[in-house]
């Protein structure tokens, strides 16, 4: 294995013990210590990766965001924009209502709240995200108005997807095939695309 | 005092004194000395309120349970279903992105997604609140469908109201007036009411 791709891989493993870590023990019960025993890894080897921890929710966002803009470039490059978007959604709900990311990411919001310097790293990611989809819907011919209507809109669609993140966890019942069906007539409407 | 208010009065205070600590130091790092010194009480006194950490959240939850249920009795007692809607959608959205509830909620539901305990109280407080809000839309004659397309309204409805707590977290930007309109026409929408 060449020095780069397994220096990637190395790092890829850092992060997903500390992603166990983190689930389980949420962002201040994770220590450096445990992520070492979770990881096989010693400190020195971990701090060579990821400075401190903040450094460590820095990557998971980032991951979340690449998944996101994904999406963008498939809703880009699309030759069937209906098509695509059904795709997107779909795979958008399934990945939302994913126990593990979900626990995930409200670790990392529940960070965010207390903690400024994680709640400038999720606000960041955020607009990013935003500007990318409004950018995106744009190129692809979709427009909703001004561009504080466009950000209403994306904000909305946004809302949309988090708030199922929570009822993932607050209604276990959830009939995901009902509800991606329902997701998808919505993002559909919201943005007025049409077939 | 009499002694019932005064109990209630202590209650309350063990109580205010345990959402803060968990607001700041989240729900593992808020130990009950920590509370103890933030309350200024002793471990026995607020053991005699609250037997454990679960406890004390579970009367979160039900504080904001008794909140939501608010409402629902407020539909149903309105001479103007309409105007009370929109008054109810708007104490939603404020109540929503209110910043110190919004990180007890996203604590708590970090929590629920690693503790089955806390899972358990958070999903029977929402079958409670789901069972209520389908008794009141049919109370006051409002019908969309059989019982699973209730349910689904009622699911909608909860999605975007946590999914705008989610939005407070990430984008500090919102414009709430803006939120409150696209709220109040989308939740009428929803449910078909109109003046």
């Amino acid at each position: 294995m060449p020095h780069t791709a397994r220096a990637e891989a190395r790092r890829a493993q850092v992060l997903d013990a500390a992603l166990a870590c983190f689930r389980e023990h949420g962002f201040h019960g994770a220590s450096i210590a445990r992520i070492c025993k979770a990881s096989g890894m010693s400190p020195g080897h971990i701090y060579h990766y990821f400075r401190n921890k903040e450094e460590i929710i820095a990557a998971i966002v980032e991951q979340d965001v690449a998944r996101i803009l994904d999406f963008h470039d498939r809703m880009r490059s699309s030759d069937d924009l209906v098509a695509t978007m059904r795709e997107c959604v779909a795979e958008g709900v399934r990945d939302t209502l994913d126990a593990d990311a979900a626990a995930l990411k409200l670790e990392i919001l529940a960070e965010a709240a207390r903690n400024p310097r994680i709640a400038e790293l999720v606000q960041a990611a955020d607009r990013r995200l935003r500007t990318s989809f409004i950018e995106t819907l744009r190129a692809v011919g979709v427009v909703r108005g001004d561009d504080a209507q466009m950000n209403d809109c994306v904000d909305t669609l946004c809302a949309m997807f988090d708030g199922l993140m929570t009822r993932g966890v607050r209604n276990p019942d959830l009939d995901v095939a009902a509800v991606t069906r329902r997701y998808q007539e919505r993002v559909l409407e919201l943005l007025g695309i049409t077939a």
